[in-house]
């Protein structure tokens, strides 16, 4: 299997889960550009914007919805987020499995956020899984959608 | 009225008009990064990902991935793009009534890129417009959604 986000999906690959249904799958960034980079993708291989229903992609980005609410509430204390698509390898597409980044934003982070692309790295990515899953799991209950 | 995006709506302000629908307005940005650079916007005037109801994010990017494709297939040749929703002033959002950017790219185009970031304009906007309304009458043609 060559495809990194299919053996995620089949559980043959590791991921820090942050959400999961049928349809989705939403896992960190191993690449932050920002604690709580997440992607967000479908399970059902498709390669970007050309191929994949409008469904999936209007799923893909409800629930990209939630997980940038999830960062603002969560202990990340996210000021806002970034939410993106890079549709095609010309977008700075690299992994050719479709799938949404969410990238919690912080006021002033701009520096930060410019030295977090250059490095991509998080200290501690299975605390940052853990603030996203509960922060989301605070909007269930809220029963806000 | 203050917001811009509600003045081009109502029709008080000018916009080179891509796409328009009952809830839904594509517009050419003014400062764009690339040829093409287009946002989606709903015509009910909402702020960022915390109030936008979820049924419209998901029909603004669903409108997002036609402009995509049209994108690629009309005279502005694009071999992918970038949709993003800038949500909150930490995440570099500027104009705070909602909007999905679509980015048309190309290969090999990163340093025109760069430089269409920090420049921000485009010597034919008409033409651009022009290309894109045209490659959107092609999708529906052929009655592909």
């Amino acid at each position: 299997m060559s495809c990194v986000f299919c053996a995620i999906t089949a559980g043959d690959a590791p991921a820090i889960r942050i959400y999961e249904d049928e349809d989705l799958l939403a896992i960190l960034d191993i690449r932050p550009f920002t604690r709580g980079h997440t992607l967000v993708l479908p399970k059902q291989h498709t390669v970007d914007l050309t191929d994949t229903p409008p469904e999936t992609v209007a799923a893909m980005v409800t629930l990209g919805q939630r997980i940038a609410r999830a960062a603002r509430i969560s202990g990340l204390h996210a000021d806002g987020n970034n939410i993106a698509i890079n549709d095609g390898k010309a977008a700075f597409q690299s992994v050719f499995h479709i799938h949404l980044h969410v990238v919690p934003r912080h006021s002033g982070d701009k520096l930060s956020f410019a030295k977090g692309m250059l490095v991509r790295r998080d200290a501690d990515r299975e605390e940052s899984g853990r603030l996203l899953r509960e922060a989301l799991a605070q909007l269930d209950e809220a029963t806000q959608d």
